[in-house]
């Protein structure tokens, strides 16, 4: 398979830095092929911004998403946009890799999302009717490929667990697996997240690097989350509600969004 | 009082810019002084990078917690930061103004976040024992401020109700609110939430802004969300885990973390 694998963190002498290229020397092992997008060796431009569409008449009002549109619509987005999105076509898999800063992704990696998904690429997707609310959860341009988050945080697993204090991990990746990744049509695999990484010694790093090496010999047959796909029938079109009926009468807040949600839901440990 | 607004849209003549308007002139009606943070009118850096920290050696691996931590202590953060850092410290309210984009805040103003949230100032505070892990989650260097989100989108707000497909809006912004905002000490002010902005006409800016307006009339006197206090006796140290017993057995995910969480758990509409 071809894998493009998506790097956010400042230093490649980083843990972040051994784990990446533990993920590539696997990756490559198992035969596929492997293409890095480094965000900080590159420079990457974080902030979506005029600069972004020089198109655009300099006394326009900038609005972000008809900008994106046009400028997706006539192939005049910038050149490292448009690098990226080659790159997002040619993978079958993507992986982002970053630290949880603040319990979400850190800025670059936010920046290389809302500048790379463009309008008419990752949004604004398929057409509109009453069985359909646009190419999206579940469809869209990058269906049929898988993505997986791979995260570091300074946390114990006890702090992310159904009853932590943060949250549960998987809820606060929640808006990135299923409103980034699932959006456009990937199938999301459960994430890899590495805790207490600030403390990690030689053994606890060899234990990490094991058994992420296992989640790249697996990439292609780990079953994804299973998301309900917004036109498969669950929603009521247009008000995009889960219809009555279809989940456990004990399951709220994000956890609906999964088939089987009653069995998927946090235990209550 | 005096009222910190950090405004992170690219356009001011954009939706965005018009709501900070009746904000700011509401505020200023009212008696309060305001100060705005105009990320992208003052070309505010993302990235968390070396460039933050000039006192770090060439050579020396960077670390972006130590070197946050080393640079808060020894008062080395760069300019932009301090200054920031200093109209938190003047500010009695804080307002964070976005459009949503993917679900949480643009990348600008999550460089923000990451930059002006130095270890030692927003987070790594206070002592660890048995009874007390740090000073954060309702204690910290903001204890006793205020803060609120101010948030637009484009879906409708079917779409991010308690069954809607992009998950519940309370839930979408809990790593901000709670993760972001209520972790340093800020009593945090249910959002303010703009839905369907792409299509409002005059009317419907008009309702949007006095409600807008209200809004800004009652920062002083508007409950804060009842998140619970990490170090308040209702988490066990140092699992951080959610006691047992406090909560509705109904109850699960970000809902936990508030007080009295089966009244405020979102109605199965």
């Amino acid at each position: 398979m071809k894998v493009l694998l998506v790097f956010a963190h400042p230093e490649p002498r980083s843990l972040n830095g051994a784990l990446r290229d533990v993920a590539i020397k696997e990756l490559t092992a198992q035969g596929h092929e492997v293409l890095v997008s480094d965000l900080y060796a590159s420079g990457w431009k974080s902030e979506v911004d005029r600069a972004d569409f020089p198109s655009l008449a300099p006394d326009a009002r900038f609005t972000p998403v008809r900008a994106s549109g046009e400028a997706f619509a006539a192939d005049a987005l910038t050149d490292d946009v448009q690098a990226e999105i080659e790159k997002l076509l040619w993978a079958d898999v993507l992986i982002l890799q970053f630290p949880l800063w603040w319990y979400t992704m850190p800025a670059i990696l936010k920046g290389w999302v809302d500048r790379v998904y463009a309008y008419g690429f990752a949004y604004g997707v398929g057409e509109h009717s009453d069985s359909h609310w646009g190419d999206r959860f579940g469809e869209g341009t990058l269906a049929g490929k898988r993505a997986m988050l791979l995260v570091t945080t300074g946390g114990w697993e006890e702090h992310y667990a159904a009853r932590g204090v943060n949250g549960p991990i998987d809820d606060l990746l929640f808006p990135i697996n299923h409103g980034i990744l699932y959006y456009p049509g990937y199938d999301v695999l459960p994430p890899f997240v590495a805790y207490r990484v600030d403390r990690l010694d030689e053994a606890g790093f060899e234990a990490t690097a094991e058994r992420l090496r296992e989640r790249m010999r697996t990439l292609a047959t780990t079953p994804p989350i299973a998301y309900r796909r917004q036109n498969g029938g669950d929603y009521l079109i247009p008000s995009l509600q889960l219809r009555p009926g279809l989940d456990d009468p004990g399951v709220t807040g994000f956890a609906l969004h999964l088939k089987g949600a009653a069995a998927a839901a946090p235990a209550q440990d």
